[in-house]
Order: C-alpha cells, then sequence, then structure tokens
C-alpha cells in the first residue's frame, strides 16, 4: 500500500489528509506515475464544432486534419478521438492529446504548418467552429486514478508507470487527499474569468483567460469487457443515471460552479463510437465539484447506482474506471475558440445574454 | 450563520475543518446549545428485555417502574419510551432519559429505593432481562443536530437552548467538525472493550467496559406532520429503505466496526407506537462510523432515498430530523445487563461462540 503522491513531490503537510495511515481501501486502486524529470504535462482538447447532419463530414475530415498533425515532430504520445452533443445541440468533436513535456507542446504548436492553419481566415469561414482548451498541469497539480493497474487512459498513457495499490482512495475527500498540492493548499479559488479577445459569437475569434485554481477532471468509463449480468447492469441501471447527471451538469451546471461539462463518446478513427465515455469538466473550483458530488441528488444516484452494481457483482468488475483530476493556475490554462456558438466551453455563462 | 461549536468550547485547531468559511449548507441545521457552566451531560438507556407475547405486560410493567422513578428528586430532565426487536427475536423496551447534570444523575442512581432495586436479587428471576447503558460525555465530546429549531429531541431537550442556523452541516465530514473535542483530537479509537464481571448469559449480572472513542449515536425522524405526497414518498420510499440499513447493522454490523444496532420505535405512554423512530447505534470509532455512512450501500440507498425525498419536494418538509453523536472516554460508559442474553447490547461480539 503507497499514497498516491510520488515520493519526490511528498512535503510536510499543513493540511492533514482526511483518512490516518490505519485506513484500508475497501478495493483496489492505482495512479499513474512519471519519473521524477517530468515537470509539466499537457491535456489539449481540439475540437471541432458543427450544426446538423449535413456538416458532420466535413467536420469529422477537421477532425482527421487534426489528428494527422500529431504525428508531425514534437506531437503528443497519446490521443483520443471523440464527441458529444451540447446543451445548444451542436455537435463537438474533440482530438484529445497528451504530451509528458511542455516543451515538446510549445515547439509542436509553433510548427509553421501547425500555427498558420490556425491563425488562418479560413478557419472562420468553413462553416465549422474550432476550439484549443488546453490545460498544462504542473506535476505536482494533478492526480490520476484508475480501477486496474494496465491499459491506462489519459494523460496516464504518456506518464510511463504506475503505482502500487493505493492507500487515499474510497471516500469522500480522497480526491483532494491525492493531490500533491493539496498538502499544502486549501485550493480556494481567486481572479475570475474573462475574455480577453473578440466577442464570444459566431464568427470571431475568442481567448478566454482562467482563473487560478480552476479544477478539471475527466472520469472515464470502458464496458467493452463486460458481459451477461454485469453488462446489462451497466447498460440498463447505471449508464442512464450517469447520463442523467452528465445532463444536468451540462444544463444545470453554472449556478453551482460547473463553468462546462461534456459528455464525450470515444470514436474509432473511423467516426465509429466505441464502448467507451468519459465526463469532462471544468469547474470553479475543486470544493464545488467535491460538493456536487457528495451531496448533489444526481451524483448521489450515480454513486448510489454504482455501489449496487459492485454489490451485485460482488466487486469483481469486467467495467474499467479512471479519471484524472488538475486543479490549475492562470499560467497553466489557455482557451481559444474560433466561429463557435456563444456557450461553447469555458465561454459559458462570460456570454452577453442573449 | 454560526459554528456548531459553542464559543466557550472553541480553540485553535490542529486539525482542520473540511470546509471553509467560504461553505454556505444547501438546507439550515440547528445545534441544542447548553448553557457554559454545563460540563457533562448524561444519556441513560434503561432497558428491559423479553421473549414472546406472554411476557409484554409484564416488560411494559417494568418500565413504567423505571419511568415512574424517574419522577423521585433528581431525575432526569426528559425521557423518551421506546421499543424495538433485536437480532435473537427478543423485544427491548428502553426508557431513555436525559439528566443535563451528571451530579444530579449520580444522586439519582444512588437513591436507595433505586440502588435496592437494581441490586436486588429478584431482577434474575422475573423472566426478564434488565440493562443499563450509561453514556456521560462531558460537553466537548459530543454535538447534536436538528432540522428544526423548535421542538428539539433527546438530550436538546434537557439542555436548554438552540443556536443559529449552522455552517458545518451538509457536507460529508460535517460531524466530525462540529464534534468540539476533534478540534484538537483525531478521535482514534484505543484500548478493547471486555467483560468486567459476570459472564454473558441469562441469570447473569454482567459488566462491560467501553474503551477509548467509542462513538454513539442516535439519529432520528418524526413523520407526524407530513401529509400527502410527502407522507407517501416517507412510507413507501425512504422508511423502507432506512429499515433495510438498519436491519444489516443490526445483523451484520460488527465485521465494518458497528458493536450494536437498534431501529428503536417511540412509544406513548400507554406503549401505543408514536410515528418517530430513531437508530441507536455503538461504534469502535467515529471512523467506522463515517466509512458505513459514506461508502456502504445500505448507507448510500438512505441518503439516495433521502436526497430523492427532499429533491421531490423542494427541501419543503414536514418531516423533522435529528441527530446526537458522542465520541466517549472510557470513564463515560457504563454498561450492566441482568439477566440477558448474550449479545444483547455492548456484550454482542464479546459473548463465547456458542
Amino acid at each position: 500500500m503507497e499514497s498516491a503522491i510520488p515520493e519526490h513531490l511528498r512535503c510536510p503537510r499543513t493540511h492533514e489528509r482526511r483518512m490516518g495511515n490505519d485506513y484500508a481501501p475497501p478495493y483496489p486502486g492505482w495512479s499513474a506515475r512519471a519519473p521524477a524529470a517530468t515537470q509539466q504535462v499537457v491535456m489539449g482538447y481540439f475540437g471541432v464544432q458543427s450544426h446538423g447532419p449535413a456538416m458532420q463530414g466535413r467536420a469529422c475530415a477537421a477532425l482527421m486534419k487534426i489528428a494527422r498533425d500529431f504525428a508531425l515532430p514534437d506531437g503528443p504520445g497519446h490521443h483520443d478521438l471523440t464527441h458529444c452533443v451540447d446543451a445548444d445541440g451542436f455537435d463537438n468533436m474533440i482530438a484529445i492529446a497528451y504530451w509528458p513535456d511542455a516543451a515538446a507542446f510549445e515547439r509542436w504548436c509553433a510548427t509553421p504548418a501547425i500555427e498558420a492553419w490556425w491563425n488562418a481566415d479560413e478557419r472562420l469561414h468553413e462553416g465549422l467552429g474550432y476550439f484549443r482548451e488546453i490545460a498544462s498541469p504542473r506535476t505536482d497539480h494533478f492526480e490520476t486514478l484508475f480501477s486496474t493497474p494496465d491499459r491506462l487512459e489519459g494523460v496516464g498513457v504518456v506518464m510511463g508507470g504506475v503505482s502500487g495499490e493505493l492507500r487515499e482512495h474510497g471516500y469522500w475527500g480522497s480526491m483532494r487527499d491525492r493531490l500533491p498540492l493539496a498538502q499544502t493548499d486549501a485550493l480556494a479559488p481567486s481572479g475570475t474569468r474573462a475574455v480577453i479577445a473578440g466577442t464570444p459569437a459566431p464568427g470571431q475569434r475568442v481567448r478566454v483567460a482562467g482563473h487560478t485554481h480552476i479544477a478539471m477532471i475527466r472520469s472515464g468509463q470502458e464496458w467493452t469487457e463486460t458481459t451477461g449480468q454485469e453488462r446489462q447492469l451497466y447498460l440498463e441501471d447505471m449508464a442512464p443515471v450517469l447520463r442523467e447527471g452528465m445532463d444536468f451538469l451540462r444544463d444545470q451546471g453554472l449556478p453551482i460552479g460547473c463553468y462546462s461539462n461534456r459528455f464525450m463518446q470515444h470514436l474509432d478513427a473511423h467516426g465509429a463510437p466505441l464502448q467507451k465515455s468519459f465526463g469532462l469538466s471544468y469547474w470553479r473550483s475543486l470544493a464545488d465539484m467535491e460538493r456536487w458530488a457528495e451531496s448533489h441528488p444526481t451524483h448521489v444516484a450515480i454513486f448510489g447506482s454504482f455501489m449496487r452494481y459492485v454489490q451485485a457483482l460482488n466487486f469483481d468488475l469486467r467495467l474499467r474506471l479512471y479519471h484524472e483530476v488538475s486543479v490549475l493556475k492562470a499560467d497553466e490554462q489557455s482557451y481559444e475558440y474560433i466561429n463557435c456558438h456563444a456557450r461553447s466551453g469555458l465561454m459559458n455563462g462570460l456570454a452577453p445574454a442573449a
């Protein structure tokens, strides 16, 4: 049993852990581990927004172009192709790419072909929206959790290693206990989101600045390997409850501190859906995320259906679960939108009233 | 908004609260307040155990005798009459009495008529069991929580006052944040329960010693004033789920640290059931109680049904809810059993294997 916080990031705590060393989790969990030399990773969300079936082919081609560019020098170590429909009924396809080295990402971004494509006037006139939401947390600003130690997902794929079984999971508050920075910081938010270029509206290039300690989570599940009773339980009991909670956050999240939520479906290289999905959300603070998770009826229902599920299966699951949570400084966030509707991503709630 | 910890019991924290001052609870809550001069209260559980309908009349008469003795000088300021059936199928009627002053309780106990009755050999030969489970927490060793500031229950009735709206409630971990002692103590358990006189079996007088930091909770609800949709939701949705969780703790609680659980029904002075009930349980530690509440499927189901209930009613409840939680030093506990079966109360799990 080891701590989720890797040894080289441990320091004397001024904020104590919720559980002491005598705590034993009821089921195992693992974290991804990066080499101690890793300083800062990049989680890049490269989106294509479109409206209506007629535009889907063009949007798909744009996504493929983005994914092809990942193969250029200094490209990401791993990427996923995903899709969701947002609250305004737009399709959003996102290529999510991970770099274990922020400097490599900067070089990739500065590749003349990439830079020229992103800055070209054509991007405003193709009938598509584009966005880049880039989170680049230093290694003490994020944590990961996996239900199995093989086949990691997300940032875990590029981190290169995996921990032993973790102590800090399986209880409310464990997310915070796994975050290295939370050893010495309450992670209170400060500052405000602001539009720093353009006007949130179609036809515009918009840049949004985040504020200190925006919290971001990608929380996913894969049901490829489930069979029989487990598969039926997942598809008929859990999945609908999960979708309801995700729809709530997407449509009514702002008043409780959720700036944006997308319930994403993985796609294969040909655009066909895989048996994998995840929620991707941005929050005013880690505390806002914690409160929703702990007490909002929509998440209590998700947690309750999950607990019934694991109990029915006696903790013997084929379902794979993982999450990655970051608490971001202002300089670890970059949000850019080209020709997107006013409520897209981190613009949500910043747009002038209609 | 004020702290659940009364001003005269506040001290510099070495264990921080889970929520900061910017936290606002999603619905109101109140604590009972005692005068600053109050040092130690007494929660006395005076039980009569019987088996089968033929003995109920005699058991009821014994309970009435106990309740009559409460009227003697130095008697309690408040008492309830309650009933449950235990895991062995025995009826347990308990008169629960509260003293705001431990010295008054000691004098009452030492009243010759009371002492002589308790110590008389006849108690072993009436076909009934008797027990006294006495918790006498100092004021920094317990906390209370009420969903309305009027008509308090339990120890709250004898404390004499009520707080303003509390900050520390509505999130996981708030119970600990309300306990004055938890400001400076992790409340880890130490020592072991032990039989210190007699043998756990019928026909015996048995005394059990508790250990440091046994946690005890009385958590109740009254549905007298519910009507229409709310009443139907309570009786048909919540109450069955609550009973399932209570049965689990009663029958299978020991491995997760629950020494004893009784789901008690209030009775009126004639033995007829009132529309009030509560769970009464003793735990190895506050942490064990927290873990069950936060993650065990049986309590997650209770919490989930409650959250659906408050959401359906838009937080406008006629249901009354309260709890009182104590974390007890060894000298704040006294457990005595006369002619009770071996798994009664705090003897549970201490008895030799059958």
